[in-house]
């Protein structure tokens, strides 16, 4: 028997960078969060700390923000994909990179110049794998609230004797989407699909009358599948954002879903995957991921 | 020498109030947060334990339920007002009241009658104070993140030997804006007047060119205060959420206010009022509010 | 009618400083925040942007970082005072300052020489004003969270339309305390009563029998004030941080003060003084920091 | 081509459980966050909304409660165990489950017989994995920040075009431990196992003279696996919380190690899995937990 090094890596997380760029007396801003981790041949540091296959992560920090002004920043997944494959053919012993980027969102002010207002605090996101000459995108987004305040039955589960819940036929539904979603090469027009697929789920979320969390769940990632051809895969996580039915009857008041309490803890947690059958395999995209 | 009981108040803080109204198909939502507190004759209870003076928590949150589905909620103002006038008519030992309410704010998904996506993390407030039959309205609106990308500057400050900053006449002014204001009585279009003061704050930082966040700060509530006739005192308290110029200099990379750091920790903290000379004193209108 | 300035500060807030001191191998470490604010003539920047008087709140940090090598950082009241003195003394326009430290706490691992673990999230704090010649220490501490599995009753309290809570004899009380106390004059041993007053406060919680939160805060606030004649006035905050008790009948189970679900929102808040009334008067020691 | 369902997994995240016991009059509590998910044949729900397979998240929530109450929680694996063998038992569409739980750690005031003070930040965790009969436990710890003020030097790492990091002999290392340990089988004496894992780890890093955080982190895994026969892997996430040396050369004053600046973000993160060669297969341990 022997003590040995498994899967590991390194790097620099979240780093806050900021661009501004000008057409005349208009500027645009984009605002990211920007994560970056090496993989390779790293056992010397973590036996000996010899860190000759050490690029430091304060030097990945540096070339985050030197590569923002080298080339514009572009889509997320491009950038990502410039700084993973620029660590891997520049240091002999890294043979993988993880890039992760949240991009924030802003709106103008009015219209004005260069004037800005925090939008909503969803993100759009990326994770970008690379390892060696191969590369896998998978993107999403992150905090993205939604409530539909009819339009949600839920029953027909099993009674148990530890169930006490009653059955319904009209409820808020509320959750928090994450999303994440596995393109199928990299020859994607980043943006425009990106606003596909959130706007499809968001009128999928909308329209689709819903028996159960789950359904809604798998019926926003399928809708993904069936719009976009580039997407492999769709995993999602979504909670359960309880909105409680205050019972009001002792105060000699009926409560026709009209007032609820919003719900801290706990909450329902509902994940899972969508995909096609004859989809390629996911080889590295998803290393490392939450796997929801 | 004796040790007293000095000023307090006690209630049940956060209650998370979401309530649903129907006109036809077509629902809306309101999402608060409800904070109520309660003043008065309350010794007993603190120097010996007789809760005879003492409303419950619990029957204030029970109250804040069932008041908003005894009338519609309305302006958040005006459901202050009801649920703390409420509370000192109906309480004999309780001689004032203190109603603080956040109201967060939520799109429809495309014009869908009730599917909506939770907007920006800006939210909306009042703080309202009753004392017998007198009452204050402060209102306000808290976590409005705002940037420009030029119309900054700042020099002309004093060097002193600790004193390394160097002086700028371009820069990033970004910040998260927290305002309180005073209204003058409770004769309000409380809605329409938020409405007003929040857009004459953001057009001010706009278009304002500034030479100090403090100038900045001034002038947002100057406007507010020349805009509306309704309106006695600003308060403000607005981070200057540093965006630092990278050097990119040591990989011969010239950065032409192209590419920014946004900092953590530590921050700026620009903090002031803005009132009319000739205005009605602020009585308890900020008693146990923050100062800024 | 006129639009004018009224009260207003600005500093560097959230400085996190880290101090090693050795003695031969073995290392002593403080972790602070500190936060300082100047207050004086600044009219000029708010309203022409002339920045003469604005010491800059980079230099507010630098200063920070200079004294913490110029001098033993010390007790967190005395370094406050010497950062605050300074200011006001060298800035002409500068006619008072606050400043604000919370101190972090660590534990050596096994008595090692220059090994750390981060103790509780309680955090010493103090809250220094300085206007002129004059000094006010306000000292105390926050996040001190406490938990006593008996000995609290609640009853008593008035039943109106609204009111559905049962009496109780025996509840958990739990709560996160923070606790604010104005020293009278400068000349104490700042650690030694911080020592003591922590420690006489979390005595009287456990100690004693409660028949209301509100009597348990004000036995604390007494106890510190009986106890030390360095002290003229006690400000307490206490959230309620509710325990209920689990209704397991519908399983046939019976609990007996055994199984609590610990809530999150909304929460009972108690806020309350407790002076000597022969103190001197307050003078700014409170100025903008919270009321309670 | 079709689009099929893949993993998934629902359940009731973030239970806060509070228990009492009592030994005459000397309470002992115990506090957790305890969160359930299911896995098994729960297409229908996904496709039609057919939740005859879906065991409410809500009954899970009143089991969690009520297993707390039929006999004493004791070691949180032995509770997750019990919990996850339940819901694989009972449920005839339910093949798996996954029970994560957070404990909470509590001092006594000054030995109180049953008033409680909240220690660190620190939490005690498990991840416990049933598929059918067999069952896997990974248990662990987290948010244990540790700090040594000497020690650790980083040097010898390649320099390309964006380094410009300076090499150094001495450093502060500073880190959050987050570690998951997967045990060999579950027949393990769990508290006496985790005080010595945890207390291994801190010696560890007390003692270990450092090169790189990797050597720290491949250390104390190799240790833990060193003296525990039980362990089969560790996996450590520890992000290297940077601690700044302040230059301070403008204030002519020399920093020897003596000032620092804390920084929040970015920072480092390093990761990485320490195991025996010969152990067996993790199986379905691991699903869905992070990578590291």
């Amino acid at each position: 028997m022997a003590i040995v090094l498994g899967p590991n890596q390194y790097g620099k997380a979240e780093n806050r960078l900021v661009t501004v760029s000008r057409n005349g007396s208009v500027h645009t801003i984009k605002d990211l969060t920007v994560s970056t981790s090496l993989r390779g041949d790293l056992a010397a540091t973590h036996l000996t700390g010899d860190n000759s296959a050490v690029l430091a992560t304060d030097t990945q920090k540096n070339t985050v923000y030197a590569f923002a002004k080298e080339a514009p920043v572009g889509e997320i997944e491009d950038f990502a994909l410039r700084l993973g494959r620029h660590f891997v053919s520049t240091q002999e012993a890294i043979s993988g990179a993880r890039i992760l980027i949240d991009e924030h969102s802003w709106d103008r002010i009015d219209g004005h110049d260069h004037s800005f207002v925090k939008a909503s605090d969803e993100k759009r996101t990326t994770a970008v794998t690379i390892e060696g000459d191969k590369a896998w995108v998978v993107s999403g987004v992150k905090d993205v609230v939604v409530l539909k305040s009819t339009g949600s039955e839920f029953h027909g589960y099993p009674k148990d004797p530890y169930t006490t819940l009653k059955e319904t036929n009209d409820r808020i539904l509320a959750t928090s989407v994450t999303a994440r979603w596995r393109y199928i090469g990299t020859d994607v027009d980043w943006g425009k699909s990106f606003t596909s697929i959130r706007s499809t789920m968001l009128k999928t979320f909308a329209d689709k009358h819903s028996l159960s969390l789950q359904q809604t769940l798998y019926a926003m990632g399928e809708a993904v599948l069936q719009s976009r051809a580039d997407v492999a895969e769709v995993r999602l996580s979504m909670p359960n954002k309880h909105h409680f039915l205050v019972d009001l009857s002792a105060f000699g008041l009926q409560n026709d879903n009209e007032v609820f309490y919003a719900a801290d803890r706990p909450y329902g947690l509902i994940e899972g995957t969508v995909l096609r059958d004859d989809a390629e395999e996911a080889g590295s995209a998803w290393y490392s991921l939450p796997a929801f």
